[in-house]
C-alpha cells in the first residue's frame, strides 16, 4: 500500500535535499552500471540532472558519495563509496520504521477513500 | 530539526494525493476563515488551486471534508466537516510518529552532513 509518494524522507542541507528518494535510485543505478551517465540513461534522466544530484550529495556530505575516476566525469566511470553504503543503508531503514510507525492510521485513512479506478 | 521538507505523508487516491501537508494547511486555513477563497489569499495560492484542492479530497473521501454554503462558491462561506477533523487529526498522529521512528537515524544521518551557511 505505501509507494514512494505516499512516505518521502529527506534529508535536508539547508534548503538542498541532501539525500531522498530520487537520489538513492541514482546511487543504486551508478553502483549497478559503474557510470554517472549509464545511471542516468536507465532513469530517463539527463546526464546533466544526474551530474548536478551527484554534486549536491558530494557537496552536503562531509565525504563524497560518488567518486569518479581519472580521465573525464562522463567517460571515466564511477563508484559509490563506502559513506554512500552507510547512508543508503540508515536511510532504509528509515524508510521501513517510519512506514510501520504509521500503517495504523495510514491503513484507517485509507478505508475512508472512495474506491474507484481513479 | 525535523521540517515539512524532512518528512512528507500523503494519503493516495490511485494517482491522485487525498491528502497530504497542503491539504492540511488549506482545510485549517478553511476552518479559520471561514471560506475558501480568504484561506487560499493567506497561503498565497490562486482561488482557482485552492478549489482544486478542495475538489480533489472531496472526491477522494466518501464524504466531503469541506462544505460550501449555497449562494455561490465563491462568496458563500465554506467549513470543515467532522470527517475533516477526524481526518487532521490522524494524518498529525502520523506525522509526529513518524517523526519519532525516524528520530535516530536522521540525527546520524545529520551528523554526517557538512556544517555551512548553504
Amino acid at each position: 500500500m505505501m509507494n514512494s509518494k505516499t512516505l518521502r524522507l529527506r534529508v535536508m542541507h539547508g534548503d538542498t535535499i541532501a539525500f531522498g528518494p530520487g537520489k538513492v535510485d541514482l546511487l543504486l543505478g551508478i553502483e549497478r552500471s559503474g557510470s554517472i551517465s549509464a545511471a542516468a540513461r536507465d532513469m530517463d534522466m539527463s546526464y546533466r540532472r544526474a551530474w548536478i544530484l551527484v554534486q549536491e550529495m558530494n557537496s552536503s556530505f562531509a565525504q563524497p558519495l560518488v567518486e569518479t575516476a581519472t580521465g573525464g566525469a562522463r567517460g571515466g566511470g564511477a563508484r559509490i563509496t563506502e559513506l554512500a553504503h552507510t547512508v543508503i543503508e540508515r536511510y532504509r531503514r528509515m524508510q521501513i520504521n517510519a512506514e510501520k510507525a504509521v500503517a495504523d492510521d495510514m491503513a484507517f485513512l485509507q478505508s475512508l477513500i472512495v474506491v474507484t479506478s481513479n
